[in-house]
């Protein structure tokens, strides 16, 4: 049970749906950036920009967010749930383009601290072909994970057994109608 | 230097503000964000809730942050800035209230993980009359700090000098315009 009474049914409205139901006036702008984030037009497929915030989520041991995000980037990414697995167990040998292996290893020095990101691993994402939009964004997504699995445990919301389940029925919803209307 | 070419003069435009500049899409709800978390209509003083901000940003380091919520924390309480630093210095001998005190320790245990957070340090809120609103509020405070953080240092942004100077002026346009006014 959470730590706050969020005046929901938990187990239909977990994690961070219970506190978004709770106080709808913050989560109106967590939900704007997550659409700008992650849906909006952009030069990175949203499949890879959810993997960005899959493989931050399962770095900060947030089982509702990384289950939940690695079930929008496999339904959003041609190799699926199997892909979003191999990442998250060991980038280095994923099959996945380079210039998304260099922002993932940004991402992950973000999850440990903004200071972390070094001029060598901006380059290396740049010789990849990453414009400074992508890796603006790449370490914002990596930022906000940072407060959404913060926000998420930090209430011990209800989180359903994943993989499946739930969070597959919950990226149809996310892809068909995103953040900000999906509530 | 930041990692990428914000469009901006940085001296003018240092810290989260060069990135607000070169990405305005994001800074919307970035800037709503802090609006209803530190500003709006609260149980909180706008000073207690910018006392959290700044006491998240010192654990991470975060110097632009640090010294901004400072100062603007300052700025709205009686004692100013030599009491924001004694909350910073040690938060056990700091003369706040103890209701204060039990909501700045949930965020600190926010900012290592949200799943430090324990239901003895929120029933400790709770004893001391926190509400389910203002123990939420907090949580999200802090977690919405380890995103900002990350944001402003994650793409090694200019800090002027502080803690005075440019903050002081900073916490007078914020405490006069607020957050979605103020860029």
């Amino acid at each position: 049970m959470a730590h706050i009474d969020l005046g929901v049914d938990e187990t239909r409205f977990p994690g961070i749906t219970g506190p978004m139901k709770f106080r709808s006036e913050t989560a109106k702008p967590l939900n704007e950036l997550a659409e700008v984030l992650l849906r909006a037009p952009h030069s990175m497929p949203a499949g890879e920009r959810e993997l960005i915030a899959a493989y931050v989520s399962g770095l900060n041991d947030c089982d509702f967010c990384c289950n939940s995000h690695s079930a929008f980037a496999a339904a959003q990414l041609d190799e699926g749930l199997p892909l979003v697995q191999r990442v998250r167990a060991d980038l280095d040998t994923a099959p996945i383009p380079d210039k998304l292996k260099a922002l993932l290893r940004i991402a992950g020095a973000v999850q440990r601290s903004g200071r972390e990101v070094t001029a060598e691993m901006v380059d290396a994402a740049r010789a990849q072909g990453a414009t400074d939009v992508e890796i603006h964004d790449t370490v914002l997504i990596a930022a906000a994970f940072c407060m959404f699995n913060r926000y998420v445990d930090g209430l011990a919301t209800f989180a359903p057994e994943g993989p499946e389940g739930y969070y597959v029925e919950s990226a149809r919803r996310i892809v068909e109608h995103g953040y900000t209307e999906s509530l």
